[in-house]
């Protein structure tokens, strides 16, 4: 991820900025108020690829989705609705999941192997059907920041923004676009809370390549970032590549290849940070950067763990420098470390050298920890390997959200 | 666990019942106000076991309480500090550990050996060892309820209430009686969280067998309880045996073994319950009992699970019965689990019957909620094992107390 910033720009687009894309996104009724039914569609078929929940309890959507992408590796739409998550529903959740589906197939003209479906919201609720099927009939079709908007906020649950991120690149000489949108924002933990990612781009590449960046772009993004640790049902990046770019097809051995995961990693790294800072009741984005671990992967576990943490949570959202906890997280990550060289800093801030307390301006720390984004950097000393991950401080108003989500 | 009150009388005693025990309190000044220095003393050498913390940063009172315990495997003190965990602190950590220990054995005319060591409170500060050591001279042992009280008080951080269990048995038509304290109240989580427990009996066993005794107990109990997912640098349970009880010494192949161990989980799991009770910020205890495993291990750790998810605890802290996140936890517990088949109730009041919804009364579930105590039952229908867990609700104020606990 170290030079994301040379191969990348940030674009002003949206999900429908890289060429062959459109959007839509409305209010059916399952929400109050926010709009709670959204479509993207492509001219054409575009290569598809997709990483799901890793819970053994999956949803409905999950399902029917996997059967769509494994049939031709290509999807032309994605139907997604948000207020109900169609999970623990047993036959009927299913009959649903398929019915709309079909119901966006009919609509747009398209196969019914080539809809994805996604839903996000509440659990064991009997999927409202009657307010989802003569509104998907509804969705009007866009290609401007409007209908792009509508559509990313149409996905959002507790959500208090909508987050979307476009950023383009040069691959054979050709302008490469991708662009994405998530929603958070309880329930984000490695492997997949409940989140939804959709991810657009214009780019050459068959969908076993896509597949291929997609894993590893998730790995160090959306797989870095936690609020609570709980890990939904329902979650599922999908990216569509409609190939209008003109670049040459894209795999490992193209020239350019690194280019083109940098971008999507850029696109998932922004998705991920927005989720991260949207975390339920959060206040504060909470940046882990860990360097000389054993391996990549270990860094960004020990990452994690410090993110995952209650107690380092707590502390942030009081503007407390209380590394003891920053120091007991790495202690328990479950990776090697050697705990007497241990070295920690906020900001700019050094706390601890070789696992001991450096003195330093309780006042300083705190203003520091008043930001809105937080930075912990952690050195292990053993290794080469390096690392990221974000999280959120953990509030009253987290509390306040979950205790009555449902009721 | 089945049969526990069959093996046990839980009895009206405390740290000091148990045949051969002295222990005592007082306020070193560590602390604004409350007891902060405690010691448990045996009128002769004990038989000692413990298990320690599983967080590789382990602060200072571990290594020489484990060096005490491996020298002979005996104790005959136990000094204990809160306020200032003694982690982090290198060097000057280890020599003021020692110098507790040293200064104990001397005032008790013990040996140093013989004497453990541990510490709980803020991480990264140098003991106030200017405190310390003088009030250590002015301990006052005794064998009453008030010395026992005055000690289960000073091993306190942020719980709100002492915890001591005392039970007895009969062993070889010999009154056996084991009695326990400990302290909890953040960071407790599977495998030793900030949680110090200290078991006394006058049974007559060797320390070999005390371990083993110990190490199933645990497992079962103090391993089985989590408040926020933290474990800490400080944690140990430590038992001492002051053989004076007269029954032969217990091995696995004494007939009345299994009453013994019995009455070592009812002294830990009763602790253990006080401590999930006393969760930073608790104002309930949640019990989970899952059944139809593939393990009674396997059991544990799904409870375990159910018990460790934030968004359950806000849910039970709101008295929603939001059944889709205890099977959300359910599936990404890493345990093998049918997602079809998974019964679940809270209370008497059936939930989900084969992973589907069972209709029930939203008033009940809101009232049944409403306890102190709140039982949920999972049958996972795939095997005979069995286990419980025991946690807390998330409030807010875990979150007010965790934003300004060192500041």
């Amino acid at each position: 991820m170290k030079n994301i910033e040379k191969t990348k720009t940030q674009a002003a687009g949206t999900l429908v900025t890289p060429k062959g894309f459109h959007a839509a996104g409305l209010h059916s009724g399952v929400k109050r108020k926010r709009n709670d039914l959204g479509v993207i569609y492509c001219e054409q078929p575009a290569q598809a690829a997709a990483v799901y929940t890793m819970n053994q309890v999956k949803a409905a959507p999950i399902y029917v989705t996997k059967e769509s992408i494994e049939e031709g590796q290509q999807l032309q739409a994605i139907i997604v609705n948000s207020g109900n998550a169609n999970a623990c529903m047993g036959e009927q959740g299913m009959q649903d999941a398929y019915k709309m589906r079909e119901v966006t197939a009919n609509k747009l003209g398209v196969q019914e192997n080539d809809v994805a479906v996604a839903s996000t919201g509440v659990i064991g609720i009997p999927m409202p059907m009657d307010k989802i099927v003569p509104h998907i009939e509804k969705l009007k079709l866009g290609q401007t920041k409007m209908e792009a908007d509508a559509f990313a906020e149409s996905i959002l649950t507790t959500d208090t923004f909508t987050k979307s991120v476009c950023c383009e690149t040069e691959i054979d000489g050709e302008t490469v676009t991708m662009a994405g949108v998530a929603k958070g924002s309880g329930m984000i933990e490695p492997n997949m809370g409940t989140m939804l990612g959709f991810l657009t781009t214009d780019a050459v590449i068959e969908a076993d390549m896509l597949q291929l960046a997609l894993k590893e772009s998730v790995d160090e993004t959306f797989n870095c970032i936690t609020v609570d640790g709980d890990t939904s049902t329902n979650d599922m990046v999908i990216t569509m590549a409609s190939e209008l770019a003109g670049n040459h097809s894209l795999t490992p051995d193209h020239p350019e290849w690194g280019k083109f995961v940098e971008l999507m990693k850029s696109v998932s790294q922004g998705l991920s940070q927005a989720i991260a800072r949207d975390g339920e009741g959060a206040t504060k984005l909470i940046e882990v950067e860990v360097s000389g671990a054993e391996s990549d992967l270990a860094a960004r576990k020990v990452a994690k763990t410090i993110t995952a943490s209650s107690l380092v949570k707590t502390a942030i959202f009081g503007s407390d420098a209380n590394w003891g906890r920053f120091i007991v997280a790495v202690g328990y990550s479950g990776e090697t470390i050697d705990p007497q060289n241990i070295d920690m800093s906020i900001g700019s801030l050094p706390l601890l050298q070789k696992s001991e307390p450096v003195e330093f301006s309780e006042e300083e720390a705190k203003a520091y920890l008043q930001n809105e984004t937080i930075n912990i950097y952690v050195d292990l000393n053993i290794g080469n390997g390096s690392g990221k991950a974000w999280g959120c401080d953990l509030t009253y108003d987290y509390v306040r959200i979950n205790a009555s989500y449902r009721t």
